[in-house]
């Protein structure tokens, strides 16, 4: 028999694949249909309906706006890819690189609509927080991108100004998710709260953690090859990290490196790998992303819910941190 | 002392300029800044403000929803600019021009969710109504972008895909901005219903008068080049009747300079202006947006306010129809 996290996922995808898609105009509409039959783990969504579930909501009231956040997901990765030039997600061609820049743009930009469409699908009373939240979490989001861009022209990222960067552009969409599962199961604005502090830890130990499997993954179970990130001269936590701790040596190569002064990627990737070896950055990644862990579960804690309606949502957000993905 | 109209539009800026966007990150918040600050006439959210005083509503209670209309119409010029590769907008440099495209994509995606925000600050009880149009429009909109990117590509377009595209592109918009100051002033569902149609119907009469200005303009008056439209190839009411009108011989004429068959740009106006001469499609093209301007109005007469009420959308319809700009 299946457990309710895979009921939850069954009634997403179906949800998702009702949408009425399959009309004109094409180049409009092929688009948004590719990028979410290309797929996508759901847990945006799933979070909003385990939300809803464990404060004794009806989460058939919670499945369209939580399929209005997995659109919105999905918007900000067809314009993210516009704006990285990335040729594939997902193992796909990405919409800019199968169709065209201005398709994605248009095509996103209508996703992003649908998005707004089914948040709004919820009672009357509902609408106003639901909304509210949304629109902060959208703005938000937009911010995080940004500084993202900015930082790939920027000298020095402080580790302050990377964690603002990731909580904006990650951990906010996660805390929503859950928040609005909450606020539609009729839960207290403390209890919302604490909510939304448990995603926003999780989603930021979730980032933490993709930066760490990029460099010390597994590349088989990752899914892809190893030190993109470094290639990409990508300012994470490990090189700021790394670049605090070093030594005026080990600084001079990681700078030469992220200056692209190495032609050789393997020689790069390796070069900057072992200098994170030598400063121990892996485990000091991992200390810190168990913080955020730590602290998420402490917030899940203060909610006064019988342990068993928890459950679910702690397995989610276990899953999501020992991920090897 | 200044009249109604004047009072709007000045309170109309003044909620713009008050708009928090002197904020960080300014990659994302100048772009907004400039696109605002460059103008327009203010149009849209002036229709939303005269309709719900047309109702006897309270002007301040659309306010927000009329500039986030203001919001929405900006958005898509910004995204717009982008696809059309348009160099210059009211007279400056366009956002994507001016910056980059991956700029004028993100600060237009920031912008849209402003325009949600802004949208979003009505009365519980007109929520729901108030974002269901604008998503409906939004979408419409997109729909209307995508075709007039299509028929760029499209060897013949019909008078009925023409005139749905315009609809859509342009047309649902100021529907959309009547109704909303229809709703929230309390009207009825049929009375907001009359607006709608006053405002597509209008919008139609505009989108035409903008096409035939274009040809038969005064060029001083207008702003801009005349016949642009002629050279961007652009299929517009104007050619799609001169080709159905014309012989075998001015048909194959029009074809060729619209295949860019004729090098020079003034000879090219020069040859499609005169055809469309020897057809009388001025007079044709005129005689047919009266018959929107004449619907708008019947709308407008079903609805059961004092004629007083009516003036300033009247004044406002008949200066839009008249424009010689």
């Amino acid at each position: 028999m299946k457990d309710k996290t895979e009921l939850y996922l069954d009634e997403i995808e179906n949800t998702i694949s009702e949408i009425p898609l399959d009309i004109e105009p094409r180049d409009l509409y092929a688009p948004v249909e590719y990028s979410l039959q290309v797929g996508g783990k759901r847990i945006r969504p799933l979070m909003t309906l385990l939300a809803c579930d464990m404060f004794g909501g009806n989460t058939d009231d919670a499945i369209a706006p939580a399929v209005g956040l997995e659109l919105f997901h999905n918007f900000t990765l067809m314009h993210d890819d516009i704006m990285d030039a990335a040729p594939m997600r997902r193992g796909q061609p990405t919409v800019h690189a199968r169709w065209s820049t201005n398709t994605a743009i248009l095509s996103g930009d209508v996703l992003f609509a649908l998005a707004y469409k089914y948040m709004s699908k919820v009672a009357d009373e509902h609408l106003h927080p639901v909304l509210s939240l949304f629109n902060q979490t959208v703005i938000e989001v937009c911010e995080g991108q940004q500084y993202d861009m900015d930082f790939e022209t920027t000298d020095s990222v402080s580790s302050d100004q990377y964690m603002q960067m990731i909580r904006l552009k990650t951990a906010v969409l996660p805390a929503a998710c859950l928040k609005t599962g909450a606020i539609i199961a009729g839960a207290s604005q403390k209890e919302q709260e604490y909510m939304y502090q448990f995603g926003e830890n999780i989603g930021l130990a979730f980032q933490l953690r993709d930066d760490w499997l990029d460099v010390f993954g597994d590349e088989s179970k990752v899914g892809k090859k190893s030190g993109g990130d470094i290639v990409a001269n990508k300012k994470t936590w490990l090189y700021i990290h790394a670049l605090d701790k070093a030594d005026k040596h080990q600084r001079q190569q990681l700078l030469d490196a992220f200056m692209n002064r190495i032609d050789n990627e393997e020689e790069k990737i390796r070069l900057v790998k072992g200098i994170y070896d030598q400063l121990e950055i892996s485990q000091l990644a991992q200390d810190f992303m168990q913080t955020f862990y730590t602290k998420a579960f402490d917030f899940l804690q203060k909610i006064n819910q019988p342990e068993k309606q928890k459950e679910k949502l702690k397995r989610l957000a276990t899953d999501l941190f020992n991920r090897t993905w």
